[in-house]
């Protein structure tokens, strides 16, 4: 074997086996959301601390950036987006980023973040912001102090969201999201002068867990999640997590009185399953194994959820069956009643649950914020009052609670500032795909109608979901939808599906 | 701080923090055997394998064994069964005895458990020994190779029961197994003869799994498992397993058609984590947080199964709700009829369902097997026979399925040799400190009769879960007992309750 291939292989050998430990911290993590005993919450909390810093301790281990250095002239590195090339760019990023983080703030992060996930659950819970602020605050200082480690050219914001859309950088993404904001104003201003209510009421009735969880799970399995490689779990939070390649586990919750929470929500995270599942098993734990971005993990999801789950054909092929599954809550209901009801827009509190034309306004809301907390121009203290400030401003509604308004999100409590702008790049990228699936594959709607969602499954492993992390997100769009990244193809479908339903 | 209390936090430091690791390798292997889609076991083998080798690792740091070379003349050592003597004594044994296995034989053991508890799945669902025979092949190769690592004066088998009874001898061992069987083969055979049957028809009839599990959580509750620090699964093979101070799982399985599997096997496993519950949480991850011995650890999950579980008294408390779980079942049936049906003692073929007197034949049967098989005196190839034999030798049935004879334990596919005869030290710790408890605390029945189990379980916190891993078994026995190890207490506790119901 050439030299540099024993090094490629003890690289990779080495990444291999710091993955057993990331796969079984995800596990603790899903355990705690799933199974844990509350007062097993504390020790957890240490668990997952120890795992973390022993995890920086393999990525930082100096014979990784030996091996680094060898490959970096070989001609396993010559090409950047060929699959040894990708292995050794993504790893030398990740090692010359986590070179510059401490141990100790590693671990300080971690912990953090599990404990602050804890403290979050209760103050939501209890609709005490005033017990959640200290956690929030040390989160803050230390997501700074990582930001600062890892330095940053034109704002701190940008060396986090680095971590969760490789690459990108903050004005771009404002940039997009402006863009997209200026036109979704208006939107759903016609929208609410329209004057139109779609019949919402019919969502509210008595759907019992049971029969819910019968039809989330008929569905996912449809649109191509594979429950022999995967579960799906209850948990306040839903979330899709992996702990090898052939266990993708997805969870939601229930509300017997309203549809969409459970049902989309478990459209969603089989969206983001099907691409943990479709992404290539023998490079479990490489890179060329991982997905791309979170923008374009998310793009997987919503593009389920929404594009295809609140489109007409979906529901041709499954209102009958939904029928069956609630007779008492949908036994007098008609077809095109569900759909709109489905796809009602209607400015509201809860991101999870908002419609696909609010969303993104949601996202706006959070990126905004976190920058201004992570620049100090905002403190957390005065941060329940600019939440509810921007959500008057820009929907038109107050919460009532923290609990229903600022504290409604885990990310923030987890440590997860700079991930919520991938949302909305997830939303725009999933129409952009659409629309280039439907030019490749033809009428997908009449397939939606026959149930057949293999066709564009299958066209999404093998455009999106078996480069792993091949090559950076605009990268990959541009590879899949011939074009970069933009708010048109999202506001065509917008204007597409609402004007009919709300007659502007 | 004196120099040998700071070698000893640094010892207890890094010790708590291979427990992380020790902890975690349970929720790992919990989840294996409850959530984990079959898909996933390949993988989950690999992460417990190199979670082994890390544990190892930390094990054998040659900083562990400086550490202990420095405390062992030191203060902290001078007392051995002291709280930090008994840390440094057990430290220490543990030390010398890790280092002597290479860290890929530590692998292997590991990889071979996982794998061979996956293949022995498959095996028993099939009845197909064949296909099993390879796996435990290997297991029985490297447990030789263990033993032979470790080291032994008398026999091979002592270098493995030393994992499990530390201290304990193999001749020992068999001395007091020989004696009980002495007196038990004589007992079964007077009970067979009395011609007297109780009607066991009435634990067969339909008990739904939901009410099942109802009964079962509130008698395992009353008698003092703590479910706020604790859980209770369905796996096929029911088992106890802690992966934190506050997070002991316990696990059942359900027979629709058979009251007994569950609601005993409950009973049990709450012995098994009443004891996990009740060592010092501030303890935890050293010697002095752990269970004394499997001996020990069987003890307090028989006296709850049998002693209690089985008594007259424990049903006057607990029929009458009984029947109101099994209105179907129950309805017809006197306390008297139930109180003889689940005290029938009956040669079966299943050792977890085997009763009181009879149980205990099934161990010898392992504890003879598995030395012979450790010896290479008997073959994986010839077992099947053998163990066919000894059954009907023994206990006069010849087992018609493998998967109902050889196949019925996941012991040996899990690596597990050498600890079979532990539950039988356990049957007969148990009644012997059942005597001794009723001795300081007076007549139990009536308390159990009025739904009392308190004043039980806090003498076993305070007289046996209190102090860890301080003392041997045998010690610890003698000084809870004030008596040696011996089978007079438990051949009375079975004369006393069998002799009125089959009338010799």
């Amino acid at each position: 074997m050439a030299t540099a291939e024993k090094f490629y292989d003890e690289l990779c050998d080495h990444v291999r086996k710091t993955q057993y430990l990331q796969s079984t911290s995800a596990l603790l993590e899903w355990d705690q959301e799933t199974k844990l005993p509350a007062t097993g919450r504390g020790y957890r909390s240490e668990q997952i601390t120890f795992l973390a810093g022993e995890i920086h301790h393999r990525k930082t281990d100096p014979r990784v950036g030996e091996l680094l250095n060898e490959l970096a002239d070989s001609d396993l590195a010559a090409e950047p987006n060929s699959p040894t090339g990708a292995v050794i760019r993504n790893l030398k990023q990740d090692f010359d980023k986590q070179v510059k983080l401490p141990k100790s703030l590693v671990e300080q992060l971690a912990f953090a973040a599990s404990n602050g996930q804890r403290v979050w659950v209760e103050a939501r819970k209890n609709n005490d912001f005033n017990s959640f602020q200290p956690a929030l605050e040390e989160t803050f200082r230390l997501k700074r102090e990582q930001a600062d480690a890892i330095g940053f050219e034109d704002c701190r914001y940008d060396a986090l969201l680095d971590d969760f859309e490789p690459g990108a950088k903050t004005q771009e993404v404002a940039d997009v999201l402006e863009g997209l904001r200026k036109e979704l104003v208006p939107l759903v201003a016609a929208i609410v002068d329209s004057g139109v209510k779609p019949s919402v009421e019919i969502l509210q009735r008595h759907f019992p867990v049971d029969a819910q969880r019968a039809f989330g799970l008929e569905a996912a399995s449809q649109i191509g999640f594979d429950f022999d490689r995967g579960r799906l779990d209850v948990t306040h939070h839903p979330f899709c997590t992996e702990m090898g390649p052939d266990d993708c586990r997805i969870t939601t919750r229930y509300d017997e009185q309203f549809f969409n929470s459970a049902f989309f929500g478990t459209l969603h995270e089989a969206g983001h399953g099907i691409y943990e599942q479709g992404l290539p098993g023998n490079a479990y734990g490489l890179p060329t194994g991982q997905y791309c971005s979170l923008g374009i993990h998310e793009s997987q999801s919503r593009l389920w959820e929404n594009l295809v789950g609140r489109s007409r054909p979906f529901w041709e092929h499954f209102f009958p069956k939904a029928k069956t599954h609630f007779p008492g809550a949908l036994g007098d209901v008609s077809q095109d009643t569900f759909y709109k009801a489905v796809n009602a827009v209607n400015p509201s509190l809860i991101r999870v649950e908002a419609d696909e034309a609010t969303y993104n306004l949601h996202i706006i809301i959070r990126f905004e914020l976190e920058r201004e907390l992570l620049d100090e121009t905002l403190s957390v203290a005065d941060l329940p009052v600019a939440w509810n400030e921007k959500y008057e401003s820009m929907l038109g509604i107050v919460p009532p609670t923290d609990s229903d308004g600022v504290m409604q999100d885990v990310h923030w409590s987890a440590g997860l500032v700079g991930y919520f702008p991938t949302y909305s790049l997830g939303n725009l990228y999933a129409s952009q795909m659409f629309v280039a699936a439907e030019n490749e594959l033809g009428d997908l709607g009449s397939m939606f109608g026959a149930g057949e969602f293999q066709p564009l499954k299958d066209w999404l492993n093998s455009k999106v979901h078996v480069f792993g992390k091949r090559f950076l997100s605009p990268e990959l769009g541009m590879q899949v939808t011939g074009k970069p990244l933009s708010h048109g193809d999202l506001l065509e479908h917008l204007h597409g599906k609402l004007s009919p339903i709300y007659g502007f």
